[in-house]
């Protein structure tokens, strides 16, 4: 039974490549199953093969979106880096990703942005998946002497929202002139320094010097 | 000729509260002359004596919901607190008026939010001011041994980004519950403690006990 899944998996690649065109063109406007038949040239019967409804339309073009910041993710957490670097690397590889599709296609970039905001269900998935993988991170932190005094959850929470600007991209597209990779660095430095009770390596730690 | 110049102004004040009905009920559509003529029982000739055009309504109704957090940010920088306790009273004073505002009619709340992005060079005047403040605390702070080795526009800038959520009215909107006065008091102490080059009194300093 491999091969029809791999078939239909296949199409479905194809199929969502013109989505994306789609969305590019029309903007945040949903995408019924008809209406993708048609750009398809097939019949609506054969492309229910592929996708149930317009919800699974939606939710497979999401994915497709966030695959490559849940591999930057999964990449940065698997990583050997120290505590400190790797939060950064966890922010910035992101922060780097959503600056290229900005400037790539602004007016996509914006159709997505705005279609997330109509289905924030879709886009909740991956912020679930972003909170577990700081989590991960935050923990190794602790273990290594930082954020004395907090909870993981309150050192997950606080740093959300510390970075948020470089994690939201509706917020990048009207505070872009504003960021730089420098500054996130020194906001990650803030953190490690800033964050919990003062502990005893507080004075010493020189702040990173990662950006030239 | 101060008479005529009161009147004026009472005159206006009495149309703004139309206004602030008007987008409480309507939400975020323009409101032309004739509109708030005919909702004021006045003929739009007599109207123009108050505001010349539909910009002109808009601008008094933004100048109106901005003014109490301008009145907000004057007072905290006048007052004779300790930098990091004047930035927090700056920041903290406006969320909360922010939580009531939008506790107290939500729909009013985020039909001034979508006028405000629709006319964002209104907002922008208030977000100068809101620069224009901070630098001053930041200078102060400065002179007191803090963000060594940062200029000031760049700590106002570094500030405005770690604390931007409690801010961005749009942000509080979706964050609200994620969000209080505690988390921002620790933001707040993580950019004294961790912003600038780490100086000779970094690990001495406790942090705020504002919140219980």
């Amino acid at each position: 039974m491999a091969r029809p899944q791999t078939d239909i998996e296949a199409g479905r690649q194809e199929l969502l490549d013109i989505v994306e065109g789609m969305i590019a063109k029309r903007g945040a406007v949903d995408i019924t199953v008809n209406e993708l038949a048609a750009e398809a040239g097939m019949s609506p019967s054969n492309l229910y093969r592929f996708f149930e409804n317009k919800e699974a339309i939606l939710e497979a073009a999401a994915e497709r979106w966030f695959a490559p910041k849940i591999a930057i993710m999964e990449e940065v957490v698997a990583s050997p880096l120290p505590a400190r670097e790797k939060l950064y690397q966890f922010f910035v590889k992101r922060y780097r990703l959503s600056c290229e599709q900005f400037e790539a296609d602004p007016r996509q970039f914006q159709s997505y942005m705005e279609l997330g905001a109509q289905h924030f269900e879709v886009v909740r998935g991956y912020v679930d998946f972003g909170d577990h993988y700081l989590a991960i991170v935050v923990a190794e932190a602790m273990e290594q002497g930082h954020f004395v005094g907090l909870t993981i959850d309150e050192t997950v929470s606080l740093i959300n929202q510390m970075v948020h600007v470089y994690c939201n991209p509706e917020v990048l597209v009207f505070l872009a002139h504003r960021m730089s990779e420098d500054k996130l660095a020194k906001i990650i430095d803030a953190i490690f320094r800033g964050l919990g009770e003062a502990s005893e390596d507080t004075g010493e730690v020189a702040p990173m010097k990662l950006v030239s």
